[in-house]
């Protein structure tokens, strides 16, 4: 327990807020759109410009040269406080934030690897129209025929499936009756997908996407022993440990731009940030930021001993995203009517902390599962 | 003090909302396009498609012949359940909601008469980049030259600007140093405006209108004699009722969809409606709708009575909007993911809730009012 | 709908407050001692004391004679604004603020009218250790035995049990199977019964009953038909109507001594009341207390037509009990360390507050009640 | 950054919580009534009790022989889930929790070493009537006159000044003008001393000092040279470390005390703990422990590398009590009207998380720090 950052991390932190300022910055305001999802071009240029920054590229590791999650913490943070959708398109842009390549099976690699390759992202297809919270429930079904998968079912708020490389799919297994994961290579045979809009990131295509008796080879079962279910839960786990840094960096974004604005803005014959009731709204951006903060460092710091860490993970999901949507929606008042109009960064800062509390689980799924953690009790029957 | 309708307010309420459900959703839904700003040819096709509708167009009054306010309120939150819009564009969709007119001298009428016709808007410029809650510091200037005034400034967050037949601008007489209103009409000449994007308010312009050495006839000036900043204080206080039943509105209407989708919606084998959890948050939605309308006809009732009613005005203001937020965003959450797209109208809901805590008084600023007048102590200095 | 007092309820408000200031409030601050549960023969005194005063033993009614429930609220807010007991106590020591006595039969009158005589109070035995917010499930039993019923059970926070002249018991009649209500005269037979100290209340005694094979006549059976529930529930609508306006009583009493407190404490050379962040306490507390005051009317209004107001009851509960905590609490962060001195009155005012969200239904039960009337689903199976 | 605990910090808590368990549970709830504040000779008895165990006699060192404040931290939590009292009297009872008696120079060990021995206490007379939050602004005043100081003024908020050894006092030179503190031996001249009674905080007492012409020998400044103000204000940061985890504690005692109700407390046929309102309860109480502890250990990690942390300091103390009362609360809510009895730990462990908020700097005197060290400006003026 040291919640000072180690010398590495420090450097760390600071190697990657000086990429972020000198190269990103400038890329994503003034090189790129990020008002609209990228295109599978953009994103290949947007990589390109960036290649030569090791730390853009290089995911930090632990000694045992695993992923070393209080830094890929602080890396998500840092894209996270200049556009949201940066950590989304981390994979394709920088470098693996999850090892999905890691799902293949030794025959499976030489089928399947190029989805991975850099530059390339394979989205993943968890909920559904029916099951948003309930993974168990999954009704998108495999079927074997002959040779071969067919697969029915529609999947909802997949990020990137319109520019993915493919999608990994949550599907059961009528052979088996359990619930599996299936890989769909867009290049053998493409997906219908459709793209939703949403309140905010903007960046970031979020899309439905549907199977009607869709073929799949017979070597397209990424967990055919049992354990697919465990494998999504453990993919949904990490995706939480990104929505809760894509929060600490909004709110930190959300916080800089309040005290900056606040400093310079005067009504009344002095700069607002003077009035106690402007610092009233700092200080309780900085108290949500700093804890939401440590927070995200516990689940991260938890999740890298291999210990469960349940309830961590929920306390950390629910508390991180509903303060950043507190933190963001204070940053708009700091500002007054101009955190209202879409040139101020305020706004769009809140309607992306308003996206967070609600995928991959609610803050009150959290809630329950943190309740059942505490009593051993189920409340969701 | 009766908190039940009487009689006629029931019967009215009910007129209204017939024709809110018969008549105007079928033309809000499905012929006119609320999301963007309506243009003035759209306005009067939607005037014309109303006008057979007397509740539509004559306006509630009370046994003195004034308006009656909480009927008022009562057809504005209708309206507001709609399309907030609605009530912004109220003066020339349906009846004048506020006695604009009414400031002709009368000298004035067969010059300016013509702006307050059926149908046409005024815009109220009031806020400046430099005084948004600071009205007595405003840096528009009026300069008599000649037979002519000579207007010079900008004004912000101006409604309808666009489309409406004129402004009525605060400014600073610089002959007799005090603050005044002035008539600009567009048909003489035109300003210089410029929409602004905004987070929500979808169908309403919100300007920028800016005047360099703009000159005006020498009949231009409203309240010639003291009585500009009280007058302008009148109109802001009317606003601010206005402000509070579309706050109620639109948490009605989030409440609405929520309860609705909670029926149907089914999750892990039940409607979601059967979770503690959500019918936790559509009862934190229906005490915010409730309680929030009383204040808001509390201080419809208060203002009737000609009382002061700052801190009334203040509470109301600062509890309805700051309500319709917290209920619009659980609205939100009610819905899950479904609930983020643009496609669903509780997306929309929270954008036209989170506009509603800044102008005419931002929370902060109506706060300090409060607390001024208990205490009769200025904290703004 | 009008939310001004009529000149009526002014007046008699104007009444209440006099009589408060100059005959009860001396009574209270120095001739009787109130951090205790007052005696028999100490209200006996009390209500002599105030024997004069028409307004202080005369219901206000209605034009048709039944109590007029916006005057009862303003009496009992005015009565805890000084001590939240006297509502309590109200029946022994002003008038019947329920018509309990006319549960009785023509029979019984002789029997048990003289428990109901001026001055004495009735206690009421609802809830019990196994069924709190759960009536149905009460599990006090009268068994028939000859002429007599035989009651055994235990009565949990039953409210001056110690000093009534007798309670109502609500218990399961064992020959009709249903739940009915009976009456114990204390003169007849005593209970047992023992005062539990609890954080607040302090001048109120509050109670466990227990009935070990307790007879009592063939005539005690308050609700032989029929009934019993639907009486039991309808007193606890009553009960809880009056827990709204010791709310509201707590809350502006909260609220009067801060803001005294704001303007005479001085701190950093002026009025801690002229800080922005007292002022944003004293602003918050008036918002609550003043919605608050309305949601009570609105219930008081509302249960006068007679119509069902279950949902309004219960966001009438839920939601001025917690403001009234929210208050008190702020009341005594305004004060700063004297607040947390039992010298001050802000003390006692907060636990007096935090008694109020946990009887006649916790703030979570009505949240349930409000969520089935909105929805039909029922959330507590 | 690493939020596990380490082997020897995981170790150090097991011996801590094992020595609670075991050996100072049964203390403090059969043999000694903490239900008031403990006399001088209890508080030598509990400390005999307690002597043979070494980890509750051996403060924790860090590897340069300095306080290990995270160990501490870990201690304070533990002694406060028992009763928040242990943490206040930690010096008496257990070893020195801050440096006083380091404060003496060579001269002073002789006449006032006695002071600070083992079993000993030395109150702080810090604030004032008239200056809580303003330490520069000390009224209390200290005159030189031949040999001795004569002491003039009033502190209050003294804890333990009744049992103490002596009393630090704040005053202010009149010879330099500066801020300074003194030391009073009580064996030598006892001082004037008034217990006040206070909402919480039953087995500590609260008092009331006052000095008039109080005469002290020569050496009994501590802070002849510059310094005084600064050395005050370092106490005063290290109490705001010991509060922090007096709120952990106390949040944690809570959460404990309810979620063990919650597992055996059935209602409407269940455990209450199964119904998801309960759970939602449970789950906020642990989010904000969790995130209170993480904060605590964040100022204790920042304290130990000796930087500026005040910020932080402000940030843990306002967040981690402001969520104690939370959770307090809601652990009342949880018990139903059983926790509102005294005889329920819940009502304590309220009114002793409400005792938090206000001393050592109220949380609004602590956001405005916040907001100064954000934007640079100061509010208070």
């Amino acid at each position: 327990m040291d919640l000072n950052y180690s010398f590495e991390q420090a450097q760390y932190r600071e190697g990657v807020q000086r990429f972020v300022a000198r190269v990103l910055t400038p890329l994503v305001n003034d090189k790129y759109d990020f008002s609209r999802a990228l295109t599978r071009e953009e994103i290949a240029r947007l990589r390109a410009d960036i290649a030569g920054h090791e730390i853009a590229t290089e995911p930090p590791l632990d000694e045992n040269g695993n992923l070393d999650l209080i830094c890929l913490g602080i890396f998500m943070e840092e894209l996270a406080r200049l556009r949201i959708g940066l950590v989304s398109l981390a994979t394709a842009l920088f470098f693996p934030v999850w090892d999905l390549g890691g799902l293949l099976k030794d025959g499976q690699v030489d089928s399947y690897g190029h989805m991975f390759a850099p530059g390339e992202m394979v989205a993943m297809g968890m909920s559904e129209p029916n099951a948003g919270s309930h993974i168990a429930g999954v009704q998108t079904t495999a079927r074997r025929d002959g040779d071969e998968w067919v697969l029915n079912g529609s999947k909802l708020w997949t990020s990137h499936a319109t520019i993915a490389a493919g999608i990994i799919v949550l599907a059961r297994n009528l052979e088996t009756g359990r619930v599996s994961l299936f890989i769909v290579d867009r290049k053998r045979r493409d997906y219908h997908v459709e793209p939703v809009k949403m309140m905010g990131f903007d960046s970031i295509s979020t899309c439905a996407v549907s199977f009607d008796d869709f073929r799949l080879p017979s070597d397209a079962e990424l967990t055919p022993d049992k354990g697919g279910l465990r494998t999504a839960l453990s993919f949904i786990e990490q995706g939480r440990l990104r929505l809760m840094f894509m929060a600490v960096g909004v709110a930190q974004a959300a916080l800089d731009l309040a005290v900056d604005y606040a400093k310079v803005r005067t009504q009344f014959g002095k700069p607002i940030g003077a009035f106690q009731l402007v610092q009233d709204m700092l200080a309780d951006m900085a108290i949500h930021t700093e804890t939401a903060r440590l927070m995200a460092y516990r689940v991260a710091s938890q999740m890298m001993t291999g210990e469960p860490c349940r309830k961590t993970v929920s306390i950390g999901k629910a508390y991180t995203t509903e303060s950043a949507v507190k933190v963001a929606s204070l940053g708009v008042q700091v500002h007054g009517a101009i955190g209202l109009t879409t040139e101020c960064a305020a706004e769009r800062l809140l309607r992306d902390a308003r996206m967070l509390t609600i995928p991959d689980g609610t803050t009150q799924i959290h809630k329950l599962t943190i309740g059942r953690e505490l009593t051993g009790l189920d409340a969701l029957q």
